[in-house]
């Protein structure tokens, strides 16, 4: 099958994840009390609703990044593809719950988990699909540093994921803040640096020969 | 009509239909409680999640290699495939139904039933839709071996899917297996053995000669 | 612009349309009750859902026939495109209402009339739309006749959905089921028959001639 | 990175932000009361939902006019283009919020805020993503002419969409109409004088001169 036909799709269930989280802030509920007090109210629902939008946002980037390199897609990377959309399509529930509650510390820790392990989860098969794909379907003429310079780049994504979702035994605070700032960091370093993984791979190397 | 076209369409629905199931986790719902054993109780919403979203993307790969052996759309097929995808689109309902009643047995069954009409309606109309194209709109250029390992393989659908629909009389959970074990069949032997036709060919013409 | 540009994001309008309908079937509501009851008691909102999903499907393949024709598209049809798309994505709503008020007569001739109006008002666009583009947009080899023929077809479209909605002033019961055979005959007469225009163009000009 | 794939991408968010609109009507409300009276007293929500889909509508016809004149995309223009994606995406709760809350003034002035404010930012993202891709972007053969028509016709747009915003503190009505008036300036002007660009930068220059 060609690569054209799977990011087709794949196109369509990133966009419709994205635009489904308006789910998080609640669309669907009777606002209740003063509308002004609820609007502003909803404030860590539009934290929420921008974060996983921008995080989404960038995981589409990426995944056209992976493809790009792809010569053809085989039956194992269309059933790695499926799993990862599962995942994607996954993201606005912890993202509701993320954004309902965020009020008491045992609430926000549960919450936290979720997003982080659904987060985790996404890295990990970004990671296994790259893994497969860069070593069974590479275009004759992919370029040998683009193909190892995402390889290193996508080696902290899992680690700090899972950092995030750990944290959130410390403190659930801290845990959010950290998704909030993986998801900033991606989005900023991705737009001033050029590539993401060009960026990230240099840190990445530079810290191998420290 | 072209069948790029159709594709497209169906395509859309595939997409969105696949990315609603998250209504099945009650994404709409305002959770009550504990929020930790709330999410942990999920367990059968994320179960049905995976099991539908796992078959609707096992047939969007399906109906793509279907329509490749097509050299055109007409009318009928048009239909047959508007049938198909309204079947489709109406997944995310069952799914729903399944995840939120597995807990007393007649609920149970009435939901495993429900989701077995749905699937099997789902198997006649892609067996339909394949005997119609196959005799009237193949390409000049079909191979085949393809095209009677496609027949083969998706004789045992509707079968396989009306057993696990009537096996809901005798043990509700017993049939929510099935359902879950036919899609997991499906995927592995996909990925693991190459094309699924050939695999279930394979088998259903060895179970022939035996 | 090309009309390839706009057909594709009409596709995708016409494609969420059609899976949202899956809220006509109540999918967010809490199921209450036996659930064998609730779900057997559903028959009108499947009746429904299906109706509106015959009809946006048949509706979609029309559109694309229309905009084979043109050669372009200009600012005034752009306009016209996005009225029609803003009355096929608002037909959830009445889809809705029809399922779920379809007990007392009072409630199922509001509901039957709400549902007309969005049709009705569907139709007349449809037309429109027609009219402007076959005498301002048409393709230098568009076929004379396919063209007369789209239009002569196009005629009984209005005044069949708005007698269908004048008819629930007497019988709420009739006018939805006339929604439903106006469906079933154009998807059937497209079916059997080839071209749904030529076919009813046909019974046009033999009711001329008469 | 190809326009082609940026526009498929934002064309799916657009279609599904705009068919999501249709929750503004309250689908997934439960009608109470009689129902004629129910619907009819959904006027406010009607015009809600037509507001919306021209506006949405338009910004979809302006994004592909902005991108037709970009030779490509570069990775600022990704996470601006996400970044105004994320508010169209957004466009729907405003919506709904306007829709139930037009009854008593401080709700009605609250709920124009939360509308105008979501606009009067789209309207910024819109004029940066211009600014930024007018400048680093554009392809060699684009017209002058077109490019600095473009920029005008986005002058006005912000400051527009912040007067009808702060008209709010004055009377909630006058905001809500002014958002209405605006849609419909948009449309009418471009579906009646060819190319809204033209138009508005016709008479912003004319305003210049006086």
């Amino acid at each position: 099958m060609e690569t054209g036909r799977v990011e087709a799709f794949s196109d369509g269930v990133f966009a419709i994840a994205v635009t489904l989280l308006i789910l998080a802030v609640g669309i669907d509920r009777a606002p209740h009390g003063d509308l002004g007090t609820y609007l502003v109210d909803l404030w860590p629902a539009y934290l929420a609703y921008a974060v996983s939008f921008l995080t989404i946002g960038i995981m589409w980037v990426n995944h056209h990044l992976l493809f790009d390199n792809f010569a053809r897609v085989d039956r194992p990377m269309l059933l790695l593809n499926i799993l990862l959309l599962m995942l994607i399509a996954f993201v606005p529930f912890p993202t509701r719950i993320a954004a309902e509650f965020a009020r008491s510390e045992v609430d926000r820790r549960n919450a936290a988990l979720l997003y982080g392990l659904t987060m985790t989860t996404t890295a990990i098969l970004f990671f296994a699909l790259w893994m497969y794909g860069s070593r069974r379907l590479l275009r004759a003429d992919a370029d040998p540093r683009v193909v190892s310079g995402i390889t290193r780049s996508y080696l902290p994504g899992t680690p700090l994921y899972a950092t995030a979702t750990l944290l959130a035994f410390a403190s659930s605070i801290a845990s959010l803040v950290m998704f909030a700032a993986i998801a900033l960091f991606y989005a900023l370093s991705a737009a001033l640096f050029g590539r993401t993984d060009a960026t990230v791979a240099r840190t990445a190397s530079s810290a191998d020969t420290s």
